[in-house]
């Protein structure tokens, strides 16, 4: 057989099977956009010819990450407010509402360049302006399942007193679902297949029953999946009480709105008895460690929802609040912030780990025929991580392997040399080949500049702890 | 004034005052060893002429960081024992057994050069055959605050049955004394004072009262500090009880053991009460929040410690369970444990994270006078951050600064570009100048490697849990 591209001699972690599905000495290869054979260097190169060979003798060989929760338009913001209570209304909102769909873009662009570079060749992107977003993904070259997030609010939301009920407005909530729809039409399966649409309802709190209903009715008439927020807060939680009589999961079991069909991301709120509702009904679950972790100080039931038996992923929510869209650094949290929330080291051990960032995100966004495993057939969305870096040092391979744990553990993203995205090589040596990532930086350092100085009054108007934290010197 | 280098135009954070010390487009001039003068940067160019200048724009240019506990001796085992219970008896032991002290010597020379090119330019170091790991700080240039960890404990010690006293041999616990001692008397204040010696008692559970005590006066007699594990696991607690009928810090209270001579390591077991006590003896803390994470699932009281009015410093430990030294690590964990732990995403803000890697810890450490903050007169310890990446963009400051939130919550390391110990330059564009990095991760892999093929039978003898991850394709 006559391929594109062979890499050989690797540590191969297929993510098949039960645990990591680790080839010594493995060789993967690549024709068009698709894997063509995965096996033992030697058997493989027996049966093939290829145009390119990448001799990865020491180095990891692997399918990319996915990034099952992240709002790349929010990047823009990275930073702007840590260490408070009311994260959005005290810190993000005063910078917000200053930023303009450019502004997103620009700030977009460098998160997915955050992002691949660190071995991340699939997000699932949830934002406002996704027919603007969707452009990024297109010049990048990574592979994206996007949604618009639709929710039929008013922007000056944030002038609501807390415990009254939020307005819906019900032409908001048309024009968000309507550019949804326009993001199906035009992009849905486009690229080669690359990129790919569901539909975003916000939260269940942030539209009438009704529009919920309905995008449920138009996401079903597409086969496509729904990326929602569910029990994402307190302030959710106490919106469906006051309007349904009803918590978030509760009320979302009794519409049948709880199925395959739904990804129910954070569940921060979510008790046992409603964690097992939703990991029974079939739909999967998106844990954000270090989001969560950062503007909440929680640690949201992933652990339940996988005894119960339910599909988890794992996201890296938006720049703001983690502040950083990396899965190494959400693999990482995932397992300490879970250890220690159980007070066992054997809680969510690396492997686990490891999984919920491939091959289980990929059944959990519904993309495992595609992606998430090497595996022949299956597209060539590879990463190569180099070894040879004083903290993944030693490698050892026998009696135990040590692969799996440093690169949960220790590795940070920068290790990533090589990343594949449909048979194309993205990043090589550590650079992106598809676009300038100085010029990307300077621009979103410019567009950020701008919004900063229109916040200034903003930010004394939201009396944040932030002005506090300057006075004092902490920032 | 005549000065050798200076660094200009950059976003300053000296660690002085109560909070990061910002200064607006700051330079930082050094002569010799020392710092010459910080300051704004017009300000400070009217009065020097400099034998080379460094334009920082756009950067950050802090104090180099102190980590504050860690043994860089069994880095050479990184990675081969987690997620499982008794990490030490089941993981790291049928490892251990093998290494000899030149494994631990090139383990520990990656293990520098790691910490090194992420910014750390202090390392207490507190572990066996001192008198050869000191040689490792001497070739790299970093700075370093050594003990050799003293015990009188057979080497064969994992035999002894849990429950059951350790037995002390005198002899052992002599002739680590000694080795301390000629620590001391060879290397204390040498290389210009960069190297500089502690005594190391192993923990209150691993030798007699009476060495305990004989160390003590000894530590006296040559001014310096004890660097001791402290209620460091239930297995200390539990032999303290057996043979004293008291817990540790109880222990250590009646024997008047705890004051300002003590650096105490973990507190991982300590109850309120008993931080209270450590915290107002005087005695500091080291929080290592990373490796208790992994090895324990556990949150030491260093909030509770800080509260009593204790100064805490933050070590990164172990590679074998860690899995990495790095402050910006340490920083992150520490920050979002502690968060989690309390549910409150108000404890543990950035700017006291990178106090306790910082000015906190040279403190913690006793070498206040000399490092931990940008100040003339100080030993000039000095790192250059680069900000100009993607998971640090955008750079914004004012109305709010963003810049201490994402070196906390975002940077990884990499991103330090010059790292400058005792005013000379050791690591340049990211790349270290003083030893070969390459040829001693070759040296560590093949010294690994040779340790795995001898601990072969000892992992099934010790029924390691990790043999089944094996098995069953985890690792």
């Amino acid at each position: 057989m006559k391929v594109d591209l062979v890499i050989t001699h690797a540590h191969v972690l297929t993510m098949e099977g039960p645990g990591v599905g680790f080839i010594e000495d493995g060789a993967v290869a690549i024709k068009d956009h698709l894997i063509a054979a995965v096996g033992r260097t030697d058997e493989l190169l027996a049966n093939i010819k290829a145009e390119r060979m990448i001799n990865a003798k020491g180095k990891v060989v692997m399918p990319g990450f996915i990034d099952a929760h992240i709002h790349t338009g929010l990047s823009i913001l990275r930073g702007v407010a840590q260490d408070i209570n009311n994260w959005m209304q005290k810190g993000l909102w005063p910078f917000y509402k200053h930023v303009t769909v450019d502004d997103a873009m620009k700030g977009s662009l460098v998160n997915i360049i955050e992002g691949v570079k660190a071995g991340t060749t699939t997000f699932c992107d949830y934002d406002e302006s996704m027919n603007k977003l969707v452009h990024n993904y297109v010049k990048v070259g990574a592979r994206a399942r996007l949604a618009e997030m639709i929710n039929e609010i008013p922007h000056d939301i944030g002038k609501v007193p807390v415990g009254e009920l939020y307005p819906f407005n019900p032409a908001i909530g048309e024009r968000k679902l309507k550019n949804n729809l326009e993001l199906m039409e035009k992009w849905h399966e486009s690229e080669n297949g690359r990129i790919t649409v569901m539909f975003g309802p916000h939260g269940p709190d942030m539209m009438s029953k009704e529009l919920l209903l309905e995008i449920r009715e138009i996401a079903k008439s597409y086969d496509t999946k729904l990326h929602m927020h569910l029990a994402q807060g307190d302030r959710e939680i106490n919106q469906m009480v006051l309007r349904y009589g009803k918590r978030s999961i509760p009320f979302l079991a009794e519409i049948n709105y709880l199925d395959e069909r739904l990804i129910a991301v954070h569940l921060t709120e979510a008790n046992d008895e409603e964690t097992v509702t939703v990991a029974e009904s079939g739909a999967s679950m998106i844990y954000c460690a270090g989001s969560i972790g950062i503007i909440d100080g929680l640690v949201p039931p992933i652990i339940k929802f996988l005894q119960a038996g339910g599909v988890g992923a794992l996201g890296s929510d938006q720049a703001p609040g983690n502040n950083n869209n990396n899965m190494f650094n959400e693999m990482k949290f995932a397992a300490i912030l879970n250890k220690v929330k159980y007070g066992d080291p054997t809680v969510f051990p690396a492997s686990l780990a490891m999984r919920m960032a491939t091959i289980e995100a990929a059944k959990a966004i519904g993309l495992e025929h595609e992606i998430g495993s090497l595996r022949k057939g299956k597209k060539a969305d590879i990463i190569i991580i180099d070894m040879e870096q004083p903290n993944l040092t030693p490698v050892i391979v026998s009696p135990i392997r040590n692969i799996v744990p440093n690169l949960v553990y220790s590795a940070r993203g920068n290790e990533v040399e090589t990343v594949i995205i449909d048979g194309k090589i993205i990043v090589e040596d550590g650079v992106v080949l598809t676009v300038d990532e100085k010029a990307a930086i300077k621009e979103a350092q410019e567009a950020a500049e701008k919004i900063s100085l229109k916040a200034k009054d903003d930010i004394v108007v939201a009396e944040s702890e932030l002005l506090q934290f300057m006075e004092k010197g902490y920032l």
